[in-house]
């Protein structure tokens, strides 16, 4: 893939590693990143083409900085959705979350500090830890993918990271985070000193909320400790529920010092007045933008259960507990195998997690029943060539 | 401005550092952060919002990492601009030349590792290095802001920088770089080993050309060099004579091999599907978007005359030779005095480069006599004072 000539200066620990990325292959069903299967309303795709074309003619000038209006709209949104209205200075945009959590490195990371995860997680957070030279430690979490709290406990104080990383619902797992756990773990980091850090400095902990939206109702969000802990963050994106990954938006949560600091390591504009025209154009539309949710969380559960009745060798198949729009599931011996077998049928789900499980992201009715079919076709195959 | 609690552990090194960035004060003539003055023909903002409304409704999908279309366009653009026809394995883009700067650092530089520049010169260099923990180190430039050759040669051989980077024309002073200054520099680093790199290394040479569209006619663009040259880069933008400041578009032209390093470091999906379309929907007007360079370039040569033709204690006021859309004019006593009135007569022009000097950049003829009549004044009024 890559063809890098040996004279180029690229760092040492870069030699060899390749660009990160799920495969964007052209295949008939795609359900291998987590996208919302939806496209936009035909009302939605105009409005956001509406707002365009006011701020297009005076794209000559740089955008708003601060892009205000956006996080004024960020803050109304996570008071509908979580009931907690925080305040303009509390939130803060990017190109997507990889952005804010690259940002969050930059500010909080770098030579000496050491951020902190559950692992099996997502899997870019060991690249923003490479990309900003911070060390990234991980506590494995339980057979059943919740988090092993006393371990993580144990890590926090042992370590003494800068930046605590908890994902819920967790990617590729599903797994939700309990708000216990939260509190439990602020506690312990408000009483942590930062290895490398001056003295008084505490661990910030970031809760990767993207696919909160899809938790089962009732469920509370971290954004609702935000007002009660100066160290706590909560991430968000407007990729998955809101059907936004196109546009590239995500947003953090957390309290003004936070935002503060992420305010020194941000590239001055570096959210387009396009990006923000076209955001707050989707927050015109919220509940169109958010009206399949329930129904992918439907999907998820049909699904789960349906897998769950699947034999392979003779035993049922294992499925993690999910509040996401995506399923882990397994276990195979073999689970390229069972991926090429899906792929040669027109379906690309994601090989990604612990060894043995795959990952497969919620789609439309049609895209799932395709997906069941094939995967029948599949385990037969497997079954008749063991 | 911050409100940074102490118990946050910001890195140590930012601790005090305050965000970048001009202030964005609401005045009636913005002559500060050299935008291009003319607001978009409502021919090109029309297309911009067809182009955007076309992709709109699949914006639940995650745009093409690659950007191929958009990578194509550049090469077509840098075709007709400087004569020079790459492939679209040779170019990259990114939401701004800031994040290909924060690229280039990010895969060339690091812990260990040095950038070489000649100041004065754009502002952000150092914040680049800083935010990738890359030492910066600096060659001064002559009294009339060119490079100084010898100096710079001695600095690339006794550093043995990762990073050479250029500006051309150099802000803040609108200097040109020869062809045959890069020419020469680019031998020198060929011959340059990378301290604390891999033996064989070589510096990458960045020469930064965003405002190489005002350059003199017939001034020959590093990208001619390219072919020739495996570890030189020219980062450019939309922004300044394109008049795309607000959609935050920058690109790179180099050899494969530094795109497949910077590929690596890129946050993935970093241009999102609405910048595509709306940089596609510009390069569709590319004379339309250009037609105002020539009277910018002439603006610049009126203004530089008449700066030149003011008298400051007595004496004629010195402007640097600039090929940009701005102009460096000195030298004050107190420059924050000149600034202050000029800005209480509505006039925002920036505090920037070398002491006793101020940058103002090339309005429409409106703003530039507006300027002109406000700096008489704040002339005169400063000679009356003394």
């Amino acid at each position: 893939m890559t063809s890098i000539p040996s004279s180029l200066p690229l760092r040492n620990d870069l030699i060899g590693e390749e660009p990160y990325g799920a495969p964007q292959l052209d295949v008939p069903v795609c359900l291998n990143v987590n996208e919302n299967p939806y496209p936009l309303d035909d009302e939605v795709a105009d409005t956001i083409a509406r707002r365009v074309r006011e701020v297009a003619q005076n794209l000559n000038r740089y955008p708003d900085r601060e892009h205000i209006k956006l996080r004024q709209a960020f803050c109304d949104y996570l008071a509908y959705e979580s009931g907690t209205r925080l305040g303009v200075e509390q939130l803060w945009g990017a190109n997507g979350s990889n952005e804010i959590m690259l940002q969050i490195f930059q500010a909080f990371g770098g030579p000496g500090r050491t951020a902190l995860g559950c692992d099996p997680t997502y899997s870019m957070y060991p690249e923003y830890a490479r990309d900003t030279f911070t060390s990234w430690k991980v506590i494995h979490r339980k057979g059943d993918f919740t988090i092993d709290l006393d371990k993580t406990i144990e890590g926090i104080t042992s370590i003494g990271p800068s930046i605590v990383l908890l994902t819920s619902p967790n990617n590729p797992t599903g797994t939700n985070l309990p708000l216990s756990d939260v509190k439990t773990l602020l506690a312990i980091c408000e009483q942590t000193q930062v290895a490398g850090a001056q003295e008084g400095t505490h661990p910030v902990v970031i809760i990767d909320e993207a696919y909160v939206e899809f938790r089962n109702p009732g469920t509370p969000s971290a954004v609702s400790l935000i007002p009660e802990h100066h160290n706590l963050a909560v991430s968000r994106t407007m990729s998955k529920a809101f059907a936004f990954a196109g546009a590239r938006v995500g947003y953090l949560a957390a309290d003004a010092g936070i935002i503060d600091c992420l305010r020194i390591v941000r590239m001055p504009y570096h959210l387009s007045a396009i990006t923000q025209a076209a955001a707050l154009a989707a927050f015109e539309h919220t509940d169109l933008q958010l009206k399949r949710v329930a129904k992918l969380r439907e999907t998820r559960e049909e699904t789960a259960a349906w897998l769950r009745s699947q034999q392979y060798h003779g035993s049922n198949l294992q499925v993690a507990d999910s509040e996401s729009n995506f399923l882990l599931f397994g276990k195979f011996d073999d689970r390229m195998l069972v991926f090429n077998k899906l792929l040669s049928r027109g379906i690309l789900i994601r090989v990604v997690g612990p060894d043995h499980w795959l990952r497969v992201c919620m789609g439309t009715e049609r895209e799932m029943s395709t997906f069941r079919t094939a995967f029948a076709e599949v385990l037969a195959t497997i079954d008749k060539q063991q």
